[in-house]
């Protein structure tokens, strides 16, 4: 990058995001709560949306039955396929098969934004806790096996249980949005401002993701101590 | 503990909170911004606060000039002294300097509250990072090196900009409490309580700190993105 664009770059107003609404969407781990719920929100504001699954008929019966009064009806693949056929790919799969997923769909995913939204968390009789992660997070896990890939991290603390639950109409929460790539940070900020009640914050660079999946350990204490659906709000900003 | 006792543990309304209007504050680096800001709102909200540093002379400096219209005015001693004279006690030293300083005040700490508001912190020309640290967090650290202490994670996020601006009357942030006692986490809660547009709320056990004050770097890169004082609010609490 040269000096004059570094300066542009540094001076571009951080709230002018790029309209996201002609995109494809596709969620790998589509059929899990995180995944129908993320899935869920973006149809309904009217994004097209693909849900991913080991199994194509899985996925076509979650994705019809998902969002009914959608203006475009979500549809149902394998991963490969909708992965293939998506411009921003979410990750909302388990952690512990993050890894070897995201390994077999380096081809699909070359060239594309994949938002990852794993929280690598164990849990033992004393509730819940971050594990720690040879790589630093899971999105720079995904961001070493994906070169070719934009690896944003992002949607980390929202709960699936708000997203799913048809009496919610707004989502009280902000999604940190993390990567080094401004214009793929910029195009998932824009993507999440689509849900209502929601706002895309750039939230840092990948090497501080880690911190960020690690947070949602908190958000589970919290969330037990105050029978709560915690959520975060950035303020000042 | 009993099962009765955790039972009735796990019913206290965590918003039931103990009165801390007549516990004395000591504040270790209380010279330094954070100490400052901090000692200054508590102070404000006519708590009586002893502000440490290495310089008796210093500290007693710093407290005359801290808040001229508090209802009790800060004083000012040694580190040994602060600690020694003081219910709870704030580290708000820097990293470098964190574990010198407890493991030689741990006869003087015991049997308090030691607050911890330490963010082990790194900064490059990509900005700020988090360090890792070898016992998971300050907080840990912090109760390998005070075993008769009651440490207490808090305070991490909180602007020392804005708490020392006397333009800002309202603190528009949630403090996260973290660690192992309820009645320590819950005094703590009631003294962030303290400070006007403050809540304490309770964040997880102390092996959840890392993130809380690895998170740091994130507000740190907010700020920068969005030229703003960023800072937390949990949501559905």
């Amino acid at each position: 990058m040269t000096t004059t664009e570094a300066a542009a770059r540094e001076s571009k107003d951080p709230r002018d995001l790029p309209d996201v609404r002609g995109l494809r969407v596709g969620v790998l781990g589509g059929t899990g709560e995180q995944g129908r719920g993320l899935a869920k929100r973006l149809a309904l504001a009217g994004i097209a949306v693909t849900l991913g699954s080991r199994d194509a008929e899985r996925a076509q019966q979650a994705a019809s039955a998902l969002a009914p009064t959608a203006p475009v009806q979500p549809t149902g693949a394998d991963n490969a396929t909708c992965a293939a056929q998506s411009d921003i790919v979410i990750a909302a799969v388990p952690w512990d098969g993050h890894a070897e997923l995201l390994s077999g769909l380096a081809g699909e995913l070359a060239g594309k934004i994949l938002v990852d939204c794993v929280n690598p968390l164990g849990f033992d009789k004393q509730g819940c806790y971050a594990i720690s992660v040879a790589e630093g997070s899971a999105a720079q896990q995904a961001a070493q096996i994906l070169p070719e890939s934009r690896v944003v991290g992002a949607f980390h603390h929202v709960s699936a249980v708000l997203l799913l639950d048809d009496e919610v109409s707004s989502l009280a929460t902000d999604v940190l949005v993390l990567g080094d790539d401004r214009e793929a940070t910029d195009t998932v900020q824009a993507l999440a401002a689509c849900i209502p009640g929601m706002r895309g914050i750039y939230g840092g660079r990948l090497r501080n993701c880690g911190q960020v999946e690690a947070f949602t350990a908190n958000l589970i204490s919290m969330n037990r101590r105050y029978k709560a659906h915690a959520g975060l709000r950035i303020t000042d900003v």
